[in-house]
């Protein structure tokens, strides 16, 4: 259980597969967000039919509503929403800190207000792992601090309640069943990330995210965190980039050696009405697609390009309708998928290099 | 192409199916609504699922958005939508009518302005048809009035207009792959039916609908009025009843002869988070389902009562998610379909007087 085998290398690139009890998750992976228990949109059959592994959902939000004791008494998360593969939980962390107004930090956890009916809450390492017990998710993510990226005095002292939270998580966690990972924080600083990939690395935990990233700085520093980071971290253990997922950010990440990924990006731009193509995003609301006959994307095998036309999902999208999101959901995760199951292959065969190569000269700078 | 072959009978009960050139509709049947070209919620490959066989689109709709001129150069409404069974458009003239404020009427037409945007369009008989040639549905309507059913002064001089229409609508039609109905206008008043069904049945259309019920009158005078109609219409003609769609107006309204139904009942009761059954409405916001491990129906066979708990639905039906709406429509779909089903095998078998007298004996009193 927990188990990560490694079963290619192309550089830092690797394939491998992850042993979870709701099954084996091969990895690179990406996984849709199901916030409240529901990936946006979609049904679990559409899911699966997407080919979809892994599923994340967020401890703040279900801790809130409907709540994860109650969860829990309905049997846990995958039997609530009706997901039986491998399933991941946040901490509550980046959601409660995101509360920049409403929150209190201190050394033992942090005292919020709801966003929903602005009710006191307070989470600590202990409480965060208690949730996550409750939910049940195969993954579960220590409690950590995401701070603000170039803020150096503050990454130094948020650092330190990043690491002590981490050992305080490790010690609550009770069940067998779920494998916690701890979270390298540091900002755009490259001796605070070597620092928080050696001090976690230390706790021995059977996975590791990187935090803190995709939230203000530019690509070339994530690039280089993600390089510092992965050359420290154990080859044995799989590693995971939290909140990103453009399709450039996914294949820059697997060339830097992450396994997993998570975004709410392709679920939210459909509900935005916009499409992520391997040419970048399309507004669907635009005009001249109002009587295009093509696809969205040309060449792609989703439910959403095989039956309709841009005209179509325009119409949808400019008349509020509900199957717009649905379809430009299917589509962004689809291609989404899609990219991890090719970079995948070209691990496996060697051909990662050029896969990338190609990918990102063909997609648009942004 | 056209023909209606009646099965079975059961006292005014009708089993039968009709040839259309997107396939035989076994009758009696539910058409869900697709409004905007869309059955809200829900993809083509869902309504196939459920075993829907015939849908209807709103002429008002799709003329003032995308267009109909635009749909018919991308294929026509079929290959738009991606649905390829059996099709239904009205004629607009229910949506124009009910634009009370903003339209004038005259012999010759009505006046209205959009609701979208208050630009002034105009509707004639000709006018729709030609509106519904360039949709291409299997079943077009006539332009009718739809009277307020208790005044028998405007019913008198509204059902002139709506009989000379009919004979105009005949007149322009071109297309001989669609099916043009009349609808049997007259309020509650028994001689204007008559008459009406007595007028439109002159003109051998290849199907009759009836309209103006379920829009104020008491069920007894709805019964009433169809007893009346579908006593003179011809036998070997289908006969559909418009805008009905609750579980015992179906039921009410096979046993008096209907064949064809439709209504924005289930997919809009649903997107408001209220499920239909066969023993009532639930709304599924409602405070005790909030730990409820049941199926939204026990015993129903759906996609949401096969996998999820009113504990579920519930929650996302709080929480405002789309699978909310997704689930209830599967689901308050599923059961208008199955019924109709059940009521078509006890026609075809001989036992549905007590099939009818069961299920409204089981479904309250509304």
């Amino acid at each position: 259980m927990f188990e990560f085998d490694l079963l290619a290398q192309s550089g830092r690139a690797r394939a491998g597969v992850f042993r979870t009890p709701h099954g084996d998750l091969p990895t690179p992976v990406f996984a849709p967000v199901g916030t409240g228990a529901t990936v946006k949109a979609l049904t679990p059959a559409q899911l699966h039919e997407l080919g979809a592994t892994l599923v994340l959902s967020n401890t703040y939000h279900l801790y809130l509503r409907p709540g994860d004791e109650l969860i829990r008494d309905l049997g846990g998360l995958h039997q609530f929403m009706r997901w039986d593969g491998p399933m991941l939980t946040d901490s509550g962390g980046f959601q409660v800190f995101s509360l920049s107004n409403t929150r209190k930090i201190d050394g033992d956890g942090v005292t919020f207000k709801s966003h929903i009916d602005g009710s006191t809450h307070r989470f600590t390492p202990e409480k965060s792992i208690a949730i996550q017990e409750n939910l049940g998710a195969d993954i579960m993510m220590a409690l950590d601090e995401c701070s603000p990226p170039l803020d150096r005095d503050y990454n130094r002292e948020a650092l330190d309640r990043t690491h002590a939270w981490a050992a305080r998580c490790a010690a609550a966690k009770q069940r067998g069943d779920q494998a916690l990972f701890g979270i390298v924080q540091g900002g755009i600083f490259p001796d605070l990330r070597e620092e928080s990939a050696r001090y976690l690395t230390s706790l021995d935990l059977p996975g590791y995210a990187i935090g803190g990233l995709a939230v203000g700085e530019t690509k070339e520093q994530m690039h280089a965190m993600l390089e510092i980071v992965n050359d420290i971290l154990p080859a044995h253990k799989p590693r995971y980039l939290m909140g990103v997922g453009s399709p450039e950010d996914l294949v820059n990440g697997v060339l830097r050696g992450v396994d997993i990924f998570d975004c709410v990006l392709p679920t939210r731009l459909a509900r935005n009405g916009a499409a992520m193509t391997r040419s970048g995003r399309l507004n669907m609301k635009n005009a001249p697609y109002a009587r295009d006959p093509r696809p969205v994307e040309e060449g792609c095998t989703c439910y959403c390009c095989s039956n309709f036309t841009r005209a179509y999902v325009r119409h949808l999208v400019v008349s509020d309708e509900i199957l717009a999101s649905v379809l430009l959901t299917l589509h962004n995760v689809h291609l989404l998928l899609t990219l991890m199951r090719e970079m995948r292959v070209a691990i496996l065969e060697g051909t990662f290099e050029q896969y990338a190569n190609n990918f990102l000269a063909n997609y648009p700078a942004t």
